[in-house]
């Protein structure tokens, strides 16, 4: 039997209903496959916050160093909003990504044949829409100095940050992006701001300088704002896209949204070594926290990519995943994808029906 | 009679073919309401780099600082897409928008009921969109220093840029947001990524601050992410947001989609004093230039914007309005917009239909 240690990170607002129930169906799948999984449950963000008074403890960071991957709920809530930057929940987040070195956010959007109805966009549009956005995770603005408020000589406040790259963070991003590619359909978009930002001139050129290594994949640019009118024009046109980490936050989640079902899909981070971290793309949603309400398939679906880009356990993964499915087939769906003629369930029960089928 | 002089920047692709029909327009709506044009047309971008090498001539920039008000064509082209970065068609525009310290740009994105299925939403999301997107345009990462690309001490190359906003550049931009939502529904949403950003949070609390100054108008804030998404989720919800320069950018491209007419959509953007710059969202579009085939209305809304906002003729300006809804209502279509039982139009043949109704 192999066994393998996962931190479990349930963090704020639904993050402690969702982890729970991906916890049961990764338990089952791996079990199913003869792997044994040590769960250790820390907290984080909000919760860690009002427990200990710092939102990454100690604790909970080397809890997450020393296991084989990390699966995490959400993080912050109204409640912490107005807290000084250093004790927002958030921080936790972007520390965390920083202190794993998980530099490669792998963010798949795609439109479920059973879910289309649920985009705001039209069928024809959305039909089909199948996306991998590689988004880069630890640098870029997120993390550049100098950053700072302060009062300038003419005793005017100034708020500053620094978008930030060097040629080995762009390198070692573009070489996961073009991999990634390779794995799907062959086509590679690189999103930035070449024509005004130096950092995105350098982004190009070094992605550029590297395709040549990668003749199957076919390369193309796209400014940041084409990609945002893009994503809304014609979605099928992407296969895979990469970017940096703020255009990459602001690109997957406009993406999500096209598939209508933000609570359906789930999100990887890589480093080169040590554990990756797994956690849905949406938010804490405090305002159905506690409720039984909250959709767990993007948490699930996070578990079958720990499955697969964590642990490399493709067959468990791959359970997991036909289990979503059939759940979906079977008609069983949370409010956020609701629609007539179908069985609206709570977030326990949707994960009770998914379990059956794992 | 009131004389105005007005300087033209037709620029590149479709730029030319563009203004030569807005400027018809101009001229006709403005002797119906007694006003005089001096148009000055000089040349900008790739044009101006192949005529005299530089793509912002100073004969260009004084003619457009001595004027009234501009009217902008497009700028760019595959032609000089790998330029050195001061040999770049775009460079021109930013360069103007900053001599003319026009700081503050609107980008109003509605759909118009005519229209409603050229967007790619469903019927019912599109339909009733109407935002006024005001992007600060003069400040931020586009022109922070220090910027650049250089070899780092360990021989790596590196690039960055810095996002920087000085109180009183959010102040003014803000101010601008507050009167325009007054004018509108009262609603004013500020983008931001203030959870990371210091320099977000810089702009958060200054917008905060100027709130009790217009107890008319209700404020809320959104992060940027979350804006990305909900502009394809409801955008129905938006009335006016103001951002930094970069957001804006992007979200007011994406919010232009939305209304499924980017080649409807104009733009101008103001200073303090001094002239103001109007142009049409849409790019030069290189691939139909020349071939009658582009939609001339965000142009033609343009001039209007120039007639309300740069010269405070609104009469004349609502003589074009009226006139653009009345060539729609007819039935005409650039191919742009065209949809089955519509007369489809080339862009002259567009200009002289709403000639007519001017
Ligand atoms: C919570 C926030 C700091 C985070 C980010 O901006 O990266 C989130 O939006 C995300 O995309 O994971
Ligand atoms: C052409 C480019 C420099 C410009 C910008 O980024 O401001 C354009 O995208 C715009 O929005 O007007």
């Amino acid at each position: 039997k192999k066994r393998f240690n996962i931190a479990l990170l349930p963090g704020d607002g639904i993050g402690p209903e969702v982890i729970s129930v991906a916890k049961n169906v990764l338990q089952q799948a791996g079990s199913l496959e003869g792997l044994e999984f040590n769960f250790q449950e820390m907290p984080i963000g909000g919760a860690a916050l009002d427990l200990v008074g710092v939102a990454l403890p100690e604790e909970t960071l080397s809890a997450a160093k020393q296991s084989d991957a990390i699966l995490l709920g959400a993080i912050g809530g109204y409640k912490w909003d107005n807290n000084e930057k250093h004790l927002r929940p958030e921080m936790a987040l972007i520390y965390l990504r920083r202190d794993l070195k998980v530099f490669a956010n792998l963010r798949p959007a795609s439109v479920l044949p059973q879910l289309v109805d649920a985009s705001t966009l039209k069928r024809e549009v959305a039909e089909g829409v199948d996306m991998m956005i590689v988004r880069e995770l630890t640098g870029g603005i997120y993390f550049g100095e100098p950053r700072g408020i302060k009062t300038n000589e003419n005793g005017e406040e100034v708020g500053f940050n620094t978008e930030f790259y060097a040629a080995h963070e762009i390198d070692r991003i573009a070489r996961v992006a073009f991999e990634t590619a390779r794995k799907r359909r062959g086509k590679l978009c690189s999103v930035d701001k070449a024509n005004v930002l130096d950092a995105s001139v350098l982004w190009r050129r070094r992605v550029t300088a590297l395709a040549s290594e990668y003749p199957d994949v076919e390369l193309s640019h796209m400014y940041v704002d084409n990609a945002a009118m893009q994503l809304i024009r014609d979605p099928k046109q992407f296969d895979t896209i990469v970017t940096n980490n703020i255009f990459g936050d602001i690109l997957s989640d406009e993406a999500s949204m096209i598939t209508g079902s933000i609570g359906m899909l789930p999100s990887a981070s890589l480093g080169v070594s040590g554990p990756g971290l797994f956690e849905p793309i949406h938010g804490s949603a405090p305002d159905i926290a506690g409720q039984d309400k909250a959709n767990p398939l993007a948490t699930i679906l996070s578990a079958a990519m720990l499955l697969k880009y964590g642990l490399g356990e493709e067959k468990a993964a791959k359970r997991i995943e036909d289990a979503v499915l059939d759940a979906l087939n079977k008609g069983f769906r949370t409010g956020d994808i609701y629609s007539p003629g179908n069985k609206l369930v709570g977030c326990k029960e949707m994960g009770e029906e998914v379990l059956k089928s794992v």
